[in-house]
């Protein structure tokens, strides 16, 4: 299965998409460091700090010139990818430029500057799928705004909602996440270019102005100073991974409980051949959750592995920067699986609103136990109310009739609130009303929101 | 020691400050709750949906007014602390307003709310805190801008940099995090209004507008809608906190290095009385920079904690919304007492520029090798000017020369360049120069960023 | 609510229970502290290393002599509690004792003695909940050792199983994590005496024989050798603390699920005003549940804090040891109170063995869908089995037919296996006689591992 | 780079061995689970419920007869990879053992089962490495039990111990947690076999018998009951691989630290082309130490999931199931080459006897302060030893004297303790022999635990 279940040929791919798998292929690390040399050359270039052919004779190589394999049996003797890397591209060199390539920079540079090449590639990937799953989501939300359906804390029947403010929840959570993509994009689209101790030395003075013309040609800012041990940006961009992954598993937990036998409200879209069981096959498995669910219960764990990485000491630490090698891309791969199944149940969730009203049915109006309580306060009082609910109630629990049976028949109510608008204490519409307010309100926030993401780019990196 | 160090009276004070747990008492927290339920009737009433006499009556009582103790046997049983709470108020109010109490809130919109009460009141803190040791590392980076010392990598002597350089790193991490406040506040501190199931049934269509009036009356914000399962914003407050106290122990990693017998470049500010040993009456230990990375080690397991917590399932999940209560307000335990200690390391660190110069010339000129060779490229070719550099390096390490006393003999190099400038390899001012222009940004970036801090209020909440 | 919420007087009482506060609470710290140095004296007398006056006057101590709160605020100051500690008991102490009191120890030592202390008491606690919660579930798995019910998998209806082989399935999850706990306190019950470097000077080659004559004092073990950075006992014994509640968080995922409005086969003991909603009244919610989730979604926060710990430099790191404090105490907290709710669900837990029954029933008939096809195999061939059970599945989901009464009508079956005993197929006596011979190994081997237990000792530390 | 850094062919070379990433191929999991159902059909044929000739035509497939692209296209649909994994042997079968083939089995007793075949394969791998590794840190202890170097307490030095007993800590950290190997393979190498629900019905009462005659085929265990969801043993392997790369990560956090400029008392074996820098050729990194501090920062958030996963729900969970499948691999992928490294170290390391004298000469003597004032305090009185110490320390702090040359000169001590043995107190003898018998019980218990470990095997699975 490989190490990473995402990177098996067997598993990967349930996990992960092929575009995400493509942004972190060895092949584009490759090519991100060439882009990355190639771009140190020009911005040199620029103040005379390199010779002008210098780019172009990077820029003529490609990845595939590399060998890949050879790389990685140097790169486990030298202890980085970077030294056998630049190695190998001076040997494809001419022979008077060599002595000009990686001049200036470190390995972290190129390793770190490659690394946000990739962000940039798979942020991209991401904002379109939010966007798709927010458009299915609001367009999903709306055509249920009305549509009633119990709602459940702790696992029980507590007050009716409907199916739309519920979807409006989830489109909420994708949504506040999805608000802060393009501040992300901002703080962490900066190239790094600091030197063997961050400083950029070999510039002097000129070190700020090579490294903005630097980050120029690749379309990337430039931080305050090296960010070298300023591990900040990476543990935030961890944060805003798992924190999306995290909005989706809320949509995943409540699929897969709507979708269970006994509550039978929605089921993941039909799939020829999804979610059956190699022992049962009458059964139908939320293929679409358990994949959600998984990326979150394994996402939390990077996290903390990334946030580890900050304390860094001095100006590169032993251990913690490449530890995030083994964690960063893993959340973007387990996101990648995650927005997919997404997109997948935000477009072709099946909803059974028949359902939904035999489940809202299913305890005899007890649902509607506070509702009739509260109008009957005014009329009895706190206290005499509850226990009159309170009678009726437990007469529901005992036998065959509803709550509103039981209160029509209750002597108090009888004698002393024989006006009290029975029927309407158990009128959906109420419920109905108050949930599509807030239903307009999340759709016209998601929105706002979709227009803030950047145009869906289909040129990656 | 009480199960967490933070809450003991003998552990407790060496871990977090009284500021912040106050904050975080019982009685502040029945002092939120008292507030929240106090806005409720303020707003419920401008729409009269509550008695106007009701806020006043509440207004009246305070939280020593009700029995703790009794609370916390009457919690244990119900299972949430909002339901005693209720009644323990209710039996305080005027008998005719007892049923207007609460009506339309649920325990989750009393409890959440008083939480973002408390959360801005330890945010008030935290500003204050931030803007004292951004001041004052950005006066200690301003000082030591051009005081050399070594850079490490890997723990190795790399290349100089200068003291106010690796300040300069601090800072900006701190002030990165810092940069993302204002907005944190705005996701945040929001108001929690949703009534059983989050729709507000109670108030129908008139909900959001109840729901804004109320958080208005607490100075809170609203979300787009009900937050009782959409905990992204409780997980992205936790990653923020956890971002910067990861800032502040890259700091404390480094001071302790720089403090250890070896190094010996700074040492924390002397406090009569600490860092002493029970043992070892010589010693001087790093208790600030120990302090910061207990705390750093014990945040990030409450983070997982936190974004575990997104999952939530339906309209209330079970366990999930109950173990934020058991992470969120230690790492605000935790970034108090790391703060404090940051304080004093910004204010007080003992350097030691003598003995970084010290440093600087106990590799006997090594730490300049990289430089040497660049600069002997050009007049040698890169391949023979690191043969001369290695060689003359391999004299240094097996007898007592300088590696310019080295070069100096080195017979290729005065046959093949003997207008060399040796000495001018060996000048430290580029790398000053070099450092001292990235101190420069850092200085005015971190000044940008405390102007965005909100001002130092001392009111809280 | 204090910074963790188990320390809270509101929440506190609700997460975790007063015997496992006391074995943490600060007077026992201090209780401990003082034993430990009197074991010390008393070994150290045995060799002639201290006069034998010291250890009856340390003995004539009580923690309450010691001023706690100046303790605290002395902590603050010097990093470590020990030493106020040490120079308060000094002052108690005879002049002519002090120079003797704590000879040859450090703060560690006397710290994590302490700590040792406290985790034999906890682990005494821990043992009697363990054995009443395996008596109670063995005897409910015995109960309904034949009670069929639904198994369930992905949430979906697949096949059926008795709800003795579930409880079978939680009770052999405890019984797992409790067979170690003897292994454990072999390992973890081991004083700590090494002295400011680990190698006992004082005492020189002495020391050995010294360190087990003050484990010997206390009823305690000896390491190897000193443990002051050798923390993987501390890791492993918080990874079976929070296997434990793992255990136990399987059982409350269970009875969550069991006790919703849908499914209703089990809810949890009635205890007067528990489970009750501020705004629902009707509700019964699962607290036992919600408490046990909480804990384990808190516990595995804590564990990476005591794995970070290990990487511990040299003879004591800065940060990595106290971080331990912050974490380890309250994984026991969470225990207590999920120990507590485990108890109370083993032995009050109310099943409704109809509602199981109706259950089974709910889907018509699909749930032996796997049974039919596997039984018709041999007759018909797999193949067309599948495809006759699929058809009549298939008619189940579109009427209102069961698939016994689909399967009589079909063709197929009439013509190509008309002796089939149709009726056999969709008995339950087969799953029942499967799932019970578990259930005897089950209870079988929870028997074997109770008696493996400590006896269930009430004298605590 | 791939998701994981592990599987990575640039990056995967430097993080895990060749030999661990065969354990956990795709390929080896295929045959795994071929050689389960082989295994199973061997059971079942003993007890007439299987024909006899299905286990040899599974026997006869080989792992590579499968299309592994296909079955992972298909995988991606199912949502498993066992249900296409199971169409496609049975295209391969003759046709009348197609139905026979998996029967009574699902799909997580074939994926538990190939796992807990590789993981057998994976132990013995570690076994081996773990016996290799005690017994070069034994060797290393051993030739340096009384070699003298600095204790560090806080980077502070603190007090003379010696390199055997630093070692000995070492190997003492690694044997603890080896030595819990023998049971840990009890407890996790069980095979899995409970069948839809498991209860593995179709055997009956036969079940148990069966299941037993299944293990013993593959020479695994077998677990009291299914472990469909009782996945305890697979979070307790995970604390395991986890608390060994803590073990290795105490010696590699020493051995960075030593290994720094500013101490050099210690290097990383020289291996050429390690170490070295991408812009700093003079350097020499600590590789194996980055290797192994890299695999213990990622380590711990994988555990959080192992964990995470315990609370599955009833007979199988959407999801916490599969998230093992993203951690536990990857554990064994961290420590492969975690121990790899190891190796190295133990087998390799340069020491450097006397920079460590140079380093305990470096302070001039404090190093001995509390020696001294211990040995001076029955002839002064505990008190005005510690001046006297004190005021002498003072003149070392401030001038070139040695604390043995300003104690000499000290008036008190003079006239007070004139026969005071100055010079023995600053002998180092005591502190060797008292570290050295430590180092002798490590190295006798290091002998007991590694007669425990199983023969090294080279069989794997």
């Amino acid at each position: 299965m490989t190490f990473s279940a995402l990177d098996s040929e067997l598993l990967g791919p349930l996990f992960a998409t092929d575009a995400m798998r493509d942004v972190f292929s060895d092949r584009a690390r490759l090519a991100g460091m060439l882009r990355m040399e190639c771009a140190l050359a020009k911005a040199a270039a620029r103040f005379d700090l390199a010779p002008p052919e210098l780019a172009p004779a990077i820029e003529a190589i490609g990845p595939d010139q590399l060998d890949l394999q050879q790389l990685g049996r140097d790169t486990a003797v030298s202890g980085v990818p970077v030294i056998p890397f630049v190695k190998a591209v001076q040997k494809l060199l001419p022979k008077d430029l060599e002595s000009a390539f990686h001049k200036g920079a470190t390995t972290q540079d190129v390793a770190d500057t490659a690394l946000v090449l990739q962000v940039r590639a798979a942020l991209d990937l991401i904002a379109g799928d939010l966007d798709a799953v927010m458009r299915d989501l609001a367009s999903l939300a709306q055509r249920h705004r009305g549509t009633p359906c119990v709602g459940r804390t702790y696992g029980q029947h507590a007050a009716p909602i409907t199916f739309g403010f519920k979807v409006a929840v989830w489109l909420s959570g994708v949504a506040e996440t999805a608000e802060k993509l393009p501040d992300l994009r901002r703080r962490v689209l900066v190239a790094s270019l600091g030197g063997p101790v961050g400083t950029l030395t070999t510039f002097r003075k000129k070190g700020p102005a090579v490294a903005e013309a630097f980050a120029g040609e690749l379309g990337l800012g430039t931080a305050t100073l090296s960010w070298h041990t300023g591990r900040g940006r990476i543990a935030g961009l961890g944060a805003w991974l798992a924190e999306l992954i995290g909005a989706l598993a809320k949509i995943a937990t409540d699929v897969a409980s709507l979708a269970s036998t006994e509550v039978g409200e929605a089921s993941e879209p039909h799939i020829p051949g999804r979610g059956g069981s190699s022992a049962m096959p009458h059964k139908r498995n939320p293929v679409s959750a358990t994949i959600i669910l998984a990326a979150h219960a394994a996402a939390r764990g990077h996290l903390t592995t990334l946030f580890d990485a900050m304390a860094a000491a001095h100006e590169r630490p032993p251990g913690l920067w490449h530890a995030e090698w083994h964690a960063l891309p893993q959340l973007f791969g387990l996101l990648s699986g995650a927005l997919r199944e997404a997109r997948s149940l935000a477009g072709g969730l099946v909803v059974d609103a028949d359902r939904m009203q035999r489940n809202l049915e299913a305890t005899k109006g007890l649902l509607f136990a506070d509702a009739v309580a509260g109008r009957l306060a005014p009329k009895l009082g706190r206290g005499k109310a509850h226990e009159v609910v309170e009678e009726a109630a437990t007469r529901v629990r005992d036998g065959d009739v509803t709550l509103q049976q039981a209160l029509e028949r209750n002597e108090t109510l009888r004698s002393e609130a024989a006006d009290f608008d029975l029927a309407g204490a158990f009128d959906l519409q109420p419920a109905i009303d108050a949930a599509s307010v807030w239903v307009d309100r999340a759709l016209a926030e998601a929105d706002r929101v979709r227009a803030l993401l950047p145009p869906n780019q289909s040129t990656g990196n």
